[in-house]
């Protein structure tokens, strides 16, 4: 048997998402449940009814090929950010960088159009390629006992998340008023499980931006408190930034 | 953006499994608890403790490469067995008849060793390539409400199975004793589910026969009963079959 599988896989669709860049991508959708995100099928799917079925499903698992991770040589093992320094085998994590780069994301349906699914609690960043989509299907998917492992008991970081003035005028400018609550509710959601790498975490000062539903949100950190100091749109601050 | 991606993926391991052929094996791996796979680890990743920290762990995803079955061109719409001629969209079933052939399978851990699982509750046939283990964490796959679209309300075939006295003495001879009760079991389990093609409901003489763990398995349906009649080894029937 031939060890390497010459697969060509043809994404179905991809992904636009809230999460425009890795940094503040949620290690987890649910937790975020104020991002957005929407999966458009090519257009060789268009019409074909690829999608019908999906109505009274609450929830799809999404096949990914996780482009923004890459893994020439993948780590064996990899340290969870959650297990400050201690490692475990990459195949007991679920780190996005694999032997093989494929996510497996459980997303919720908020809506099924045609030939698109409007989705929320997902922790893919923009312009992921899907390789599938499954429903969940509780009787498959939901053992009735099971244990986590080393994941049991650890907890998600929770700091408040403060909005400078200027940034509630910001937002108030920048965003749709139909969608001003659910956008501050993204920033804060996004900021309270602490995006800040492993490595940023004793630099007090730095001012972080992270890129969300295009904006960059700039922000730091000060009295265990994440607090945002600047919301800019992306299009303009993409237009500023020199070339690399 | 490149519409094909040209991944070459590399199998991370090839699963040996009870289900030694698409035909009798379970739609869902939980329905027949006795089946046993062994998922071991490609040499490249002897040693290096790529699956330490799964012992904690009560089930991981297997993420496959469903090579059994071919999708040149795979329907866009499905006909589940149990819709009964009712088609849903391919993005709204299982069906291992996918645009892209990735599986993605819930097994239990039932013993992890260092470069190899045991596992159970597996609904993939033997030599299947693995691309990617990961655990299951509940806090991310298993949400708080759920609804299972079309599937709800479905219920499995539960047959009787009843095996000739002849077939008992077999087993008794082709199985190690200490296997000899999880076999027996692994049939009756598989049997009761109904495996025959919706084609085939309506032959009452027939003969199938399933490979399972090693024997073939012949049975008939009759009386609205499973009836087990015989049973062979299969390297026997395998060298006695004529050539395709």
């Amino acid at each position: 048997m031939n060890p390497i599988v010459d697969s060509q896989f043809d994404p179905i669709g991809y992904l636009v998402s809230d999460f425009q860049q890795r940094f503040a991508t949620p290690r987890q959708g649910a937790l975020v449940p104020s991002g957005r995100a929407i999966l458009t099928l090519t257009p060789k799917w268009h019409g074909a009814g690829a999608l019908e079925g999906l109505e009274k499903f609450s929830h799809v698992w999404l096949i990914s090929l996780l482009h923004a991770s890459p893994s020439k040589n993948p780590p064996t093992k990899v340290h969870p950010p959650r297990l400050k320094g201690e490692k475990v085998g990459v195949f007991a994590s679920r780190s996005p960088h694999r032997p093989n780069p494929i996510g497996l994301t459980l997303a919720r349906i908020r809506e099924v159009k045609r030939d698109q699914l409007i989705l929320s609690e997902v922790d893919l960043i923009d312009q992921t390629p899907i390789l599938d989509i499954k429903p969940y299907v509780a009787p498959a998917d939901r053992p009735l006992e099971f244990s986590n492992g080393w994941t049991n008991q650890l907890e998600d970081s929770n700091h408040p998340v403060q909005f400078a003035t200027i940034c509630e005028q910001q937002l108030a400018v920048l965003v749709p008023e139909a969608e001003g609550i659910r956008i501050r509710s993204l920033i804060e959601e996004t900021l309270r499980l602490d995006p800040r790498p492993l490595s940023y975490l004793e630099k007090r000062d730095f001012v972080f931006a992270a890129r969300l539903a295009g904006l960059d949100v700039h922000f730091q950190f000060e009295n265990e408190t994440f607090k945002v100091i600047g919301i800019y749109s992306a299009a303009t601050t993409e237009a500023l930034r020199p070339n690399p």
